[in-house]
């Protein structure tokens, strides 16, 4: 008797350990400029995390929970990935993405690929069919393919004020255009109840880049991390910055150091923001479901759904949440 | 009296501490077939080495110096980069680089680059001349014309070694073709006497990979990183293994945590090598000078030189050093 009591009490404490809450949690970029426009993606990223929780509760990986939710922001006008990317300096629609898997740290990239809806199902494409980390440019294009990818015309991604933006980067372009908008991109991590991390990101880049620019939203360990032994994290801004500081790697090593998700965030956002004067955002889950999310820009979208609250907030100390009517 | 003594005794230990003994180092890639053509790398390698640091002997920065020993391995037919680049699996050679100043962490990196001689000068022209930190493909190509770099025919890099490897691979396509030759790649690595620091590494990639595959070469923080706070590291292999797991950045970051050069090179690499059962191969400089050298593959060739000594090895526990001839 004494043993089936302590069995089931073992048993019991093992599952306590191992159920994490589930959580979906994205980002809609971290622009300087346009502030209406960003108010408006409140609501695209509040779906955007429902969209992906939905995939978890059906079952579905943490993998397809975070390119589900990266799929409905690049379908978002509002957001600089997908549909509604930045033009680059000819016009153009040059986009990247990336996406991670925590438990055995394959990861699977595309930069500078023009004419697909979804980069960052491209992207998952080259994580599950190339032996490949990352694909580039017509490289990119031709395994698209034979992969049977649909390509769109470039007018489909177009959207009306992307060609305002870079009309009016035209008339005026402004000595450092790291300031102007569209370095944004979008992002999702999530975390299921084993622990189990995974993280997505996709951006059109900087408005007016040159032609072949990567951004960090196509790089692993600069754009996004995922790894089940600490947990996941995307993070958007300047991309060269992002880039050489490491960013995402650097909150998940933070994280490996004792830091916990918020502090380890903050503090990476903290450090990249003052070793390079740029403004930029972060997200982050550890494999136990804690939160960190922090920026350094005006604003930064960002919405979770964890059990059926939907969390989100925009500005700085921004944290609203609400009940989901199902 | 007593206080001049007193400021000549302050002034002395300001410049011993500031005063590190300059030393580049470089390696000549990590491959696990073709063990004679690796040996021959030996003699490649010192040249490298001697050659970065000529330059920084004739006053030139530690980037000057990284670039020149790249650029001398580049020219080196034994060498995977540039003239003796691994053909992909259309028989094309598309190049990787990346060059890093640890002073403000600037980068520049190029990929999937066709028909230019020196990757790693491209790739400090993107650094100097563009606002980017990677360009790809077409793009790069069209940065590189804009900037008067010359073009070179797909013969004069293609080596009669690369055929030969090519041609034995599509008779005999391996399953994992990562165990083929041709991952490895060059990078060298510099401080100088004031401890600052740089990173630069090229790359013609593995073997019948597909087209439009970048390499851990071309990204900082993967296959090269360089901190003047810290030191600089590079590193070779696979590089799908390398991107995924930060390697170079993971170095630095185990430097930050107090290992010092030898023991952080080390334990990354047998971090990696646990994690992807991949062998890898990294080189290290802190900002006070210490070396740190260390590779899972068979063999990795390297050298470096400090003062009128060059060092160098090949197989594990080799480290052969000789009096410079003047």
């Amino acid at each position: 008797m004494f043993l089936v009591r302590s069995f089931i009490l073992l048993l019991a404490a093992v599952v306590a350990t191992c159920h994490v809450e589930p959580i979906v949690l994205v980002h809609g970029g971290a622009d300087t400029v346009h502030p209406l426009r960003v108010e408006k993606r409140k609501e695209g990223v509040k779906n955007a995390a429902m969209g992906g929780y939905k995939i978890l509760k059906k079952g579905g990986s943490v993998v397809d929970a975070v390119e589900e939710a990266v799929k409905i922001m690049e379908e978002d006008v509002k957001f600089n990935a997908g549909y509604g990317s930045a033009l680059n300096s000819e016009g153009d629609i040059e986009m990247d993405a990336c996406i991670m898997v925590g438990s055995n740290l394959t990861s699977g990239g595309v930069t500078v690929v023009k004419n697909v809806a979804h980069p960052v199902s491209l992207a998952r494409l080259v994580m599950e069919k190339s032996p490949h980390f990352l694909l580039a440019g017509e490289g990119a294009k031709k395994f698209a393919k034979q992969h049977n990818v649909p390509f769109v015309p470039l007018a489909s991604l177009m959207a009306e004020h992307s060609k305002q933006d870079f009309d009016e980067y035209q008339k005026n372009p402004r000595k450092d255009d790291l300031e102007m908008g569209g370095c944004g991109g979008v992002g999702a991590i999530a975390v299921d109840a084993h622990g189990r991390v995974a993280a997505a990101s996709s951006t059109g880049g900087r408005l007016a880049k040159l032609p072949g620019r990567s951004s960090a939203a196509a790089i692993v360990g600069a754009g996004l991390y995922a790894d089940d032994e600490v947990g996941a994290a995307v993070v958007t801004g300047t991309g060269e910055s992002i880039a050489r500081y490491v960013l995402a790697h650097e909150i998940i090593n933070l994280m490996t150091r004792g830091f916990d998700a918020g502090v380890a965030t903050r503090n990476a956002v903290k450090g990249i923001t003052t070793r390079f004067r740029k403004p930029t955002g972060a997200i982050t889950v550890s494999k136990n479901g804690q939160v960190g999310i922090s920026f350094t820009t005006d604003k930064m979208a960002w919405a979770y759904q964890v059990r059926d609250d939907v969390h989100y907030g925009l500005d700085d100390y921004d944290h609203f949440s609400e009940k989901i009517k199902l």
